[in-house]
């Protein structure tokens, strides 16, 4: 079978399980806001692009999926969004939409707290459900076999970090940062060299698996061509936390090569070079493209508690995992300190970071 | 969608999670020898019956599910064996396998744990992989999608207990006991009423998910006809377990009523009953079915602790949600005291248990 099914990747750490305080099902009202503000989008790709009649004529099952999903409400709301445009367009066409059946495929990687999701499904779906363990950088389904694939906040995860920036005898080795928010030229293209390679595996991945007709509907977090990743909350909240560790360093709780070696996996693409890398890809044809209009996207994070555990629900599982579990609540609590004293996160307006919205249809 | 899909049936609990010394994955050598026994059945299964061309000349992928598989090496195990025998029925007719793509679905109830199932995938393995959390007495995938569907050591379970034997006003109350081993005739009679119920349930799932032509392969747990359940060590395990706690109800560390509304919901079947329940179902031809050469059945079991922990990784979660999890240790070190002391457990030709090979093919 494929070389990229097989091929071992490092396994990223997941997003935090469970359901207690600091867990992402608890945390990510942000994320939710962009699913929710992606519902139209959702609904208008399918009714515009589905392909109803050749997916469906057969009465056979309509497959899937949701890569990236994380456990946790966002999943399911997003699924259940999918489900129902899918319905609204069967009754748009006359049919009725219980002629077919759904089995949705909610993937992520094997650390993912699955059994948090699992328990988390609606009793009374209408739809089958599995769960799929693996980084959707390879094949995760056989040939030919989605006809909807979706992804939300997930592909800003790179596959690994890009060894350049952990190299000490390289211009792009990152020392004294986690993340290339504010730092040189050499570890941002790094950071981006590595991202565009992700991007080909994800498409060609994704390529195989489409039926020819089906769709790809990604929201990516990005930042507006022309901007800078400091620019926006998410990489001022990077470059936050790195310098909460520096302050570490000095006082003797972290080592400094400790901080020097860490890096996040995390990358925001912008507009143009995610349209580049798409149209190398010759399997998919970009049917929309745009930003998407999350208006909730500061009031889900009304104070600096709140924003504190938000980052830790998605970064904790990364940084525990070279740092250790013992420091993270007073790296959180500085951090939470930071925030509070920060005059750009007290200013929606700053925030120049955005979702992009890319509908693909796997080509003939 | 079907009304057994969504209908709600109370949910089981799941063999023992994790990777500890009381879980099923480390206690499970029974249930392996079961498998390893299995595999030549599988590989003429496979043989003389998968229907290779109409599966395969499409390129289509190969669907595969096991239902009940539990956490663990075995699963893992019984998928190989069943992928190595596609393999060699692909090379004796001259093809190559490498042209079809396996997708294998890991089912076993939303309690299971299927985050240690995840974990112990091999990274290498030659198929794609999907969990599906549900109970197998309902609907689970999509109509016509599964080609080869497997379960072992599964369907000894009911998908709850019957009501009658917790019933203080049915002559089928079982009081005094947790099972019907040695029970009255009424007691006997609602259990196997259940097991009825609940395979006509899995029959008519299989039905509608199977392709036609497709295979069905099932390892039961079950008693010669003619003998009882007291003639097996599985029935006078559970008597045994029944004996200890009636022992704490004696000296104040368990309350009477407790025991007595306390039932496992275990059955185990006979050929000639499973035969009969099979041959209601008008969807499916029985191609082979015959008792399964368990040789390894006592040497994997071979001291009182060993079986004590053996049943404890299968049983505790159902026992402890009645009883509490602080009575456990006590409760599982009184069981294996009584098994050093029964001459029972010393004579493996005392055990009269088997498991049914049932191999079942749906009809056109």
């Amino acid at each position: 079978m494929e070389d990229e099914k097989t091929r071992a990747l490092p396994e990223s750490k997941a997003m935090n399980g469970g359901e207690g305080p600091c867990s992402y099902a608890q945390n990510s009202s942000y994320q939710r806001g962009v699913v929710e503000a992606a519902k139209i989008r959702i609904n208008e790709a399918i009714a515009n692009h589905f392909d109803i009649e050749s997916h469906s004529t057969s009465l056979g099952p309509v497959f899937i999926a949701d890569l990236g999903c994380s456990a946790g409400p966002n999943a399911l709301i997003a699924v259940q969004n999918i489900l129902e445009a899918i319905d609204l367009k069967y009754k748009s066409k006359g049919l009725d939409a219980q002629i077919s059946e759904f089995l949705v495929f909610f993937n992520d990687h094997v650390s993912n707290d699955f059994n948090t999701l699992f328990k988390s499904l609606p009793p009374n779906r209408q739809y089958f459900a599995a769960g799929v363990p693996g980084s959707f950088y390879r094949r995760l389904f056989p040939k030919a076999s989605l006809h909807f694939m979706h992804s939300s906040c997930a592909l800003n995860w790179l596959s690994r970090v890009p060894r350049q920036v952990m190299d000490e005898a390289s211009p792009a080795w990152n020392k004294g940062r986690i993340h290339y928010t504010n730092a040189p030229r050499e570890v941002v293209e790094a950071y981006a060299t590595w991202f565009a390679k992700d991007m080909e595996s994800f498409l060609t991945a994704r390529a195989q698996e489409l039926v020819v007709g089906g769709l790809l509907a990604l929201f990516v977090p990005a930042i507006p061509d022309v901007m800078s990743n400091s620019d926006t909350f998410t990489g001022t909240e990077m470059e936050l936390l790195g310098s909460c560790l520096i302050d570490m360093v000095k006082v003797g709780l972290v080592g400094e090569a400790k901080v020097d070696s860490f890096n996040l996996p995390v990358y925001y693409t912008f507009p143009k070079e995610l349209k580049a890398l798409i149209e190398r890809n010759e399997h998919f044809s970009i049917q929309r493209m745009e930003k998407l209009n999350n208006q909730k996207k500061h009031l889900s994070l009304p104070n600096p508690s709140m924003r504190s555990l938000y980052l830790r629900a998605v970064l904790e599982g990364e940084v525990a995992k070279h740092f250790g579990n013992e420091i993270m609540d007073d790296l959180f609590n500085r951090y939470t300190k930071k925030v509070a004293g920060s005059s750009f996160f007290l200013n929606p307006e700053t925030d120049k970071s955005t979702i992009i919205f890319v509908l693909l249809k796997r080509k003939n």
